[in-house]
């Protein structure tokens, strides 16, 4: 089969590789309907992350099942299905409590590489959700997004404790912070505050629910979220980025007692143990246990009551997938999806 | 009157002071009934905080009003009150969410120095909870308690997130440490696992609800806790110290999901970001609004059911405050209560 690579910082190929085999029973093999770049692979494509030897790379993934190990029982071939980007077991006491992503048995999805025209995918029972039936062409986008952006998006608002009338503000306006808001609209946010400078990401963010934009930064991005919540401050806040200066424009827009949900990974971000003490901001994130809340965001999705494929703004075949990277790094897309 | 004055570290002194007078129309002058000696108030006392000039200190207590400003219409002359060490209007929008430390017109209450006679409390409607009647005299102790320290570690528990039936880890054996285990007792907490290595606290652990005694630190502790739990950590633990090793120790002890709940005033703490993040581990802390449960602790404490006033093993009179500091600083004594 083909798919891509990534060889060093900026040097993505779409080249063959071996394709992927069933090696625990409890695999299932997918062929690829559609994948995408992820703001995350940009941390690698950057050199941010050290790239040491040439890798496959992608974990956001829709597919058909084509092939199940002998001990998946609730996976079939022929199924269209959705997962996370971690595999995750479904029994485990931290699956139990809706941590899939820290499941004691977990194994990133991504390190088959989901960039490709088929992906092995580990624990398929615990990992993967099947659509009652094919789903429709147009519905492929949204789908996908609940494979990572969506889900992440959507558990940013849960930690940071969006709940009916409050008053939300979304830091990044990357796909996952334009499905924060989303999601916090979802959840019932009466007003949802989205800090972006770029127009085409404003439009996106009002759409998917914003009440108000801020394009200030720092401390005046700060001053600003302050003078909308007369001086109250935020009752949850989406840190959708993972810098240090994003994390302190999060934690300084948040009331106390109010929560900053982190999804953005954190890159040479330390918070001071005194700044978090004094501030009463409840603080949770981590790599978003999308299988949690994958049933009810493709119920959503199928039943047309939201559209979160709306992020992909460049849509290109798997074989173009450079392009697709250079984009997203260039600013010129929010996010591309790739059809094998 | 007479009180406390730290002149230097190790150095506090009883003393002669100005009478504490009505400054703004909100305030109310209290006589002390008791007032103690704080864990937080050695940091002062060991110069980890440093002491620029001599200050009165002290910031718990009880006492009969003596005397209210012309604004204050919920608290009369004669009442018996209990009070946060932070001054809070009870009105503004951090009032009203239950975050009366962050109170948009607080005040420091230990700025008056309540380790002596008399203390004007600022904002007393807001501040200030009376009971019915005096209480009787075996009762001071416990009340005392819920100034600071009981409604300190039952504010931990909160925000750690202790759930009826939760499994509790609760570092630092002082008295905060002590009533957290107490106030996850009362909360419905099934396991309460208390780290001590000093017999007497042990014991009062016990008492007051821990079903296991932990004496290991560090790695090691993080192991024991591990094995307690099956590998998955505690649901909620209570981080009742404020140094890098306690945080490492709560951070560590808690399961993907769970929260650590910061009442132990960070002192050169500082938290990774990805750390956190890969942890899956909520965290809330702050200067505890204990105003938020005085109500609640007092009825519970009038009604005997709860008594944690049990964690002073010293009483002396407020004239002897220096050995009052002495004993707690040297771990003589738990907590020292001082009568005038």
């Amino acid at each position: 089969m083909r798919g891509a690579i990534l060889h060093a910082p900026g040097d993505v190929r779409f080249e063959t590789r071996d394709d992927p085999e069933i090696i625990d029973n409890t695999d299932a093999i997918i062929r690829m309907s559609a994948t995408c770049v992820c703001g995350s692979d940009l941390w690698d494509y950057r050199g941010i992350n050290p790239v040491s030897e040439p890798a496959p790379i992608g974990h956001e993934y829709v597919g058909v099942v084509e092939a199940v190990g002998s001990e998946v029982t609730t996976i079939r071939p022929g199924q269209f299905v959705i997962g996370s980007f971690f595999a995750s077991d479904g029994t485990c006491p931290h699956c139990q409590a809706g941590y899939q992503t820290s499941c004691q048995h977990r194994e990133f999805v991504g390190a088959g590489g989901a960039q490709a025209e088929a992906l092995r995918v580990p624990l398929a029972d615990g990992t993967l959700v099947a659509t009652p039936e094919i789903p429709s062409d147009e519905l492929l986008p949204s789908l996908l997004a609940a494979s990572d952006v969506l889900g992440t998006g959507w558990y940013a608002a849960v930690a940071a404790g969006v709940q009916p009338g409050s008053t939300v503000a979304v830091v990044g306006d990357g796909a996952v912070g334009l499905l924060g808001v989303l999601a916090a609209k979802q959840l019932g946010a009466e007003r949802i505050i989205a800090m972006s400078r770029h127009e085409p990401r404003q439009r996106l963010a009002r759409e998917f629910g914003a009440s108000d934009i801020v394009t200030e930064r720092g401390d005046e991005g700060v001053a600003r979220i302050m003078d909308l919540t007369r001086g109250v401050g935020a009752d949850a806040v989406l840190e959708c980025v993972g810098t240090p200066e994003s994390m302190q424009q999060a934690l300084r827009s948040t009331r106390p007692g109010g929560g900053v949900g982190i999804v953005g990974v954190p890159h040479g971000v330390s918070i001071d143990g005194e700044q978090l003490f004094y501030s009463h901001v409840r603080v949770q994130g981590g790599p978003a246990p999308v299988r949690r809340f994958l049933p009810e965001l493709v119920e959503l999705i199928l039943n047309g009551e939201i559209n979160p494929g709306k992020v992909f703004d460049l849509d290109l075949p798997l074989s173009e997938v450079a392009e697709g990277y250079a984009a997203m790094d260039e600013r010129r897309a929010i996010k591309t999806l790739l059809r094998p």
